[in-house]
């Protein structure tokens, strides 16, 4: 990769607008070989101080949704309706073996793949979600360095990347749809508990009446999530990613949000809580890794391990063997 | 503690039957001082050759469900029934704060708690779940060198302690009760995921059928559960800790679970798995400490993490600036 020797002057250029340099950097970024993570760290260092600015929106639901078509319409509105631009980016750690499982086919959104507004970045590929998360977070910076006003982060609403999706935005929707039956989908309390914002999906054409009922229900349950620490009361709504109906009530909730929280004070200190999460989460892994790797444990690991195993020692005794070293 | 300068004496009397060293010994063990962690290694470490011998029951439930009363029915059955000698412990990482919440009152258990076959032990109090957790699954290897022939492990049945006691037993039982209206009473689904049997509790009186057609109700949700590697398929049975009725069915359950287990194999391979998620898990915790507390990593770190905070340099630089020492 050739600018790998010149982190700066790619930074430059991404953030003069150049999209074939904004995707170089990401692909810099979403590097795992050990020589391309100083140069990494040096485009990053130079776009952190333009960073910041935009607003990050989380958006997860779970398949059949209409997650994909949400997006498309949604950032459309914000391009058309708002003059702003869009950048989406995506966690899925399944990724790597179901390549494609989400945004690798950008036809997935339509209008917004081929406007010169908006910028889609399929998922990296990594070896664990932290990883991945780490490296979709650090898009981000480099997003909106490049001038990006919104950067929307997909995931696919199963598992734990809507936590780390969480972790890195500012606002985070859910979104639903009208008649799956049971409470809330399937979908995990603890991410239900993430949610700054619901939105039941599909309220279009017979849906319309069904999503309104779906909505009152989510309603209700979410009601009890309330009392939280910044104050927000998440609302539920209702939207039809084919007509645009509701998405411009949904801006306003974020609009809202962002307005409520700079006032609180908590639109700082979430993202400040952010960055800790981050540093405490990867550094624990780096000392793992560290660890793991030191010449004086692997001496010792196999030998100490398989007598933990076998039950000649306790663990204890194993954990107090291999780290006084 | 007198006895902290002779572990192995305690050993051996708590061997030969002596509930006074027994309790004296799992004081030692939930010890928290570090000049008392050595003498605990070593008590643990007598133990160990006469461990694993006890078959060892989790039993979580939602408060309210009558976790102490069917413990106190299951357990006096055990002793009466099959001769049996019954030790209950708990883990419940809440307790350092609200002490008492679970087990603290002996009276919860009201026959067993007098029974010279029964022994019952609080929860330990900790700084984290994992320390509490571990120091509960070495309170079980001594209740088994003491001799106990089954060993209770209970939780509360509403977070992560479920994961730490089913990681330490053989059979995970969930007790749920009739009438409580939605599906699977707010237990987190991924701890129905981790039952190899569940029981639902109150089936006397009036609520006797009613208990049936919960039982026929959740039996169908955990019908979507089934597939698992060992090749067992949980069953939902009902009980009453009342009556006593449903109990000797909960015990053959327990029984062919064992027999099938040992006959494929999975048996030893759980306890092994067990063993070598404690491991790693603890020495993840040893290893993270150790690094917190270098001098090297506490002089430069708060200087580092300010850093990272205000955004002057990425998560991504200040891990290499920590790490690399």
């Amino acid at each position: 990769m050739s600018f790998v020797g010149d982190p700066l002057a790619l930074a430059a250029a991404l953030r003069a607008g150049d999209r074939v340099a904004l995707g170089r950097a990401l692909t810099l970024i979403e590097s795992t070989r050990a020589d391309h993570r100083l140069a990494a760290e040096a485009l990053l260092a130079a776009c952190l101080p333009y960073s910041g600015r935009a607003k990050r929106i989380a958006i997860t639901g779970t398949p059949g949704v209409g997650k994909s078509t949400f997006i498309d319409a949604f950032g459309m509105y914000l391009i058309r309706e708002q003059g702003l631009r869009v950048a989406v980016l995506a966690i899925d750690p399944s990724s790597r073996l179901s390549r494609g499982s989400i945004l690798g086919d950008k036809t997935r959104m339509a209008e917004l793949s081929v406007n010169e507004m908006a910028f889609i970045r399929p998922s990296p590929a990594g070896e664990s979600l932290g990883g991945v998360a780490l490296r979709t977070r650090e898009c981000l910076h480099v997003c909106e360095a490049a001038g990006f006003d919104i950067i929307l982060v997909e995931t696919v609403g199963v598992g734990q990347s809507e936590v780390a999706a969480q972790e890195m935005t500012d606002f985070f929707l859910l979104l639903l749809q009208p008649g799956a039956g049971d409470e809330l989908q399937g979908i995990k309390r603890g991410i239900v508990e993430l949610a700054d914002g619901v939105a039941v999906n599909k309220a279009d054409g017979d849906k319309a009446n069904l999503a309104k009922q779906a909505a009152a229900a989510y309603s209700a349950s979410i009601h009890l999530l309330q009392g939280r620490e910044d104050n927000w009361s998440a609302k539920v709504q209702t939207c039809s990613a084919l007509t645009g109906a509701g998405l411009p009530e949904i801006w306003s909730q974020v609009q809202r949000f962002a307005e409520q929280m700079e006032a609180n004070g908590w639109w700082t200190k979430r993202r400040e809580l952010q960055t800790a999460y981050w540093l405490d989460r990867l550094l624990r892994e780096a000392v793992w890794q560290q660890f793991l790797s030191s010449p004086a444990m692997q001496e010792k690991a196999t030998d100490i391990r398989q007598q933990v195993l076998s039950g000649q020692i306790s663990v204890s005794e194993g954990v107090r063997l291999l780290t006084n070293s």
